[in-house]
């Protein structure tokens, strides 16, 4: 199951300082594999504020079902997340187990249930023991500090090739703030693991209805805006926490998202949940390649993020990239079955700087070794200019290669 | 470029009668390589009645929107194919290059330009010099005859494995008719190869409007219900043809989809169209399966057919059925991700005979070594009963394997 690093993988784990108010502990509950952390616990001060993103799937698992109840309040004191089990399509058994974890949670928290954010990734379709949690939670409650941030990025790793951290500091009304976020990838459904899950924390006194707001205009152009196989995890989860300990040093509290001191913030989000995303994206299985593909000149930007995603998604545009391949003529393939607005004889595709179709037709300027050349770099930039109007996007991927047929093609059983 | 025989091929080619108004020739007109049957000239009885059905690219190829505007005249002399040269996103040069072909087959045949049906097929974004087909149509015009089938069926491959055809009669008031298709695929863009193409032929006198009504909705549930990879070419093009000699014997004219004496006719087409787009599905690049995937129970026949399109289109389902892995989490995931109406708790799931989940729960009664023996088999079935409704549809694909991405991924130059 384990497999080499990715080649795309950042040099180290960053380092990432403590978040007043934030304190957690991992442990092995053996929920699917023997010596390995797989849960994690995370406790946070009263008052904390909290907002979250969920999978667009129509079949999410327990978890999810039970955490996006749980954020309509937007409180929390407390994340349970699981590795090795996705509790998900799980029916009625799987709904007593996210309570069940719940009630364990709360009661070594000293809490209320309704105020446990509960995450799980993992395979589908088995049965969740929670009764696994009981000892193993309150044993982590009891240990919980705010050390090294690479141990909650490890332990809800599933086939991921390295943990995913990112850190930014901002300023609202002239204090310091802190901001942590920790992801895991990787191919949405990896040998039966599934999942993109992330948690961000910061110190920031700020409302839920705020939180809320910037972490869906985040998320749409980060997590929303990376492919790895276009396939959709049924637990994909995305929570940004405020315990609002930085009000002891003179923050404001603000709740509401209009409000301009939050632009400091709102930038230092927006930046490090683009460095998750994009990490997730170099941990794709088999990735190989990094490939940024923006349109321009769409009618709107919806539209140039539907086109762009459809070049993202296209595996013989992947394919042709894992080949090291300046095949622009899969590239207008993508466009043109995007269904969106475009008129073939205005496109312009460019691969890095180098124009290779213009005006309809192949730019009789371009140089084939050059682009072959710049083909082999670990970063791809494709970018398609529509030409009919001044809609804007950017979609994150990577490239298809064997490998990924082959990790996604083992036996489960 | 030659690969090998799929395994999934036909034992052989069928014997095709001939169709009387229909006569053929290839030659080697060297579009791109040497060696190779590159052009097919079809040419059809005078009264030749025609409908099509293209692509729904945004960007299609020249031949396409050509073909589009002769054939809204509903009739047609003759169908110039050449294989090596999609002649897609070529701008001016591109239009410019298919009315020359236009004329010279026009000159060959003795009939107005308007009246010539074009297709291409091959690589994206090069120019395609039409001067080679002068001389070419016209010796192929004298050289035509309605022999062996499995020679025009050849000369539309591109990096297809075998040739594809099919033939059917059916019964219009007592007199018989004769139905031949060709096709070709395989993976919508081989290596920088594109597009499926399919031509039909009747002896049938049936009007264009009958025609376009019955070979729109054939498509539906045929061409248009199978995906290799999701990809969609800037060429997809599909013709019947319908020279009405069967007239001579007898068989009266219709021109009215509804006319009640169509029903063997339509019945004999739509399986010869699935049939052709079957053996289409089974020269997918590196295809080792064919698969059927069925939704039942969705709240109707649309919704159906998108979450099936969502099941057989998903990356992982098709690495899992590669694998010869029973893994139904991932078609919960891919019935999750179409966004279409789906309750988790009344899904099952069913691969071959073998129910793997029920009420959105494992089937506690499933054997896995019983469904693992299964999965080895060359067609598989998935069934999904979503349990709302009574919308149902399949959509049949083929596994993704290494070998696709090997082939795909090749260096194009």
């Amino acid at each position: 199951m384990a497999h080499a690093v990715s080649p795309l993988a950042p040099a180290h784990f960053p380092p990432m300082p403590p978040i007043e108010g934030v304190a957690f502990a991992t442990a092995e509950a053996g929920i699917r594999y023997r010596n390995r952390t797989d849960v994690l616990l995370v406790t946070l001060a009263e008052g904390t504020q909290a907002a979250g993103v969920f999978t667009r799937s129509k079949c999410p698992s327990a978890a999810v079902d039970w955490s996006r109840r749980v954020l309509q309040g937007g409180k929390a004191r407390g994340l349970v997340v699981n590795s090795g089990n996705a509790n998900a399509f799980t029916g009625m058994r799987g709904a007593k187990a996210v309570q069940l974890t719940a009630d364990i949670a709360a009661k070594a928290l000293g809490c209320d249930p309704s105020e446990i954010v509960l995450a799980s990734t993992g395979v589908i379709g088995e049965p969740l023991d929670a009764t696994k949690f009981e000892g193993v939670l309150a044993d982590c409650a009891s240990r919980a500090s705010a050390a090294a941030w690479d141990a909650p990025a490890r332990a809800i790793m599933t086939t991921d090739t390295f943990p995913k951290g990112a850190t930014a500091t901002a300023e609202i009304a002239g204090v310091m703030v802190t901001i942590n976020g920790i992801a895991k990838g990787a191919g949405m459904i990896a040998p039966d693991m599934a999942t993109m899950l992330s948690f961000v924390f910061t110190d920031a006194p700020i409302g839920a209805p705020a939180l809320k707001a910037m972490l869906a205009a985040g998320a749409d152009a980060s997590f929303n805006a990376i492919t790895i196989d276009s396939d959709t995890s049924t637990s994909d989860t995305l929570v940004l926490f405020a315990t609002g300990a930085a009000a002891a040093r003179g923050c404001p509290r603000i709740a509401d998202p209009a409000d301009p001191r939050l632009a400091s913030f709102r930038a230092a989000l927006n930046g490090l949940l683009l460095d998750l995303a994009h990490q997730v994206v170099k941990d794709g299985e088999g990735a190989r390649h990094f490939v940024a593909v923006t349109v321009e000149g769409a009618v709107d930007d919806a539209s140039a993020k539907r086109i762009a995603r459809s070049i993202a998604d296209s595996p013989l545009v992947k394919t042709a990239i894992a080949g090291e391949d300046a095949n622009w003529g899969r590239v207008v393939m993508a466009v043109g079955k995007a269904g969106e607005p475009a008129d073939r004889d205005r496109l312009a595709i460019w691969f890095g700087p180098h124009r290779v179709a213009v005006e309809g037709s192949r730019d009789l300027a371009y140089d084939e070794g050059t682009v072959s050349a710049y083909m082999k770099s670990q970063a791809i930039d494709v970018k398609v200019d529509i030409g009919l109007g001044n809609g804007r996007a950017t979609v994150w991927t990577c490239d298809l290669t064997k490998e990924y047929v082959e990790i996604n093609g083992d036996y489960r059983s």
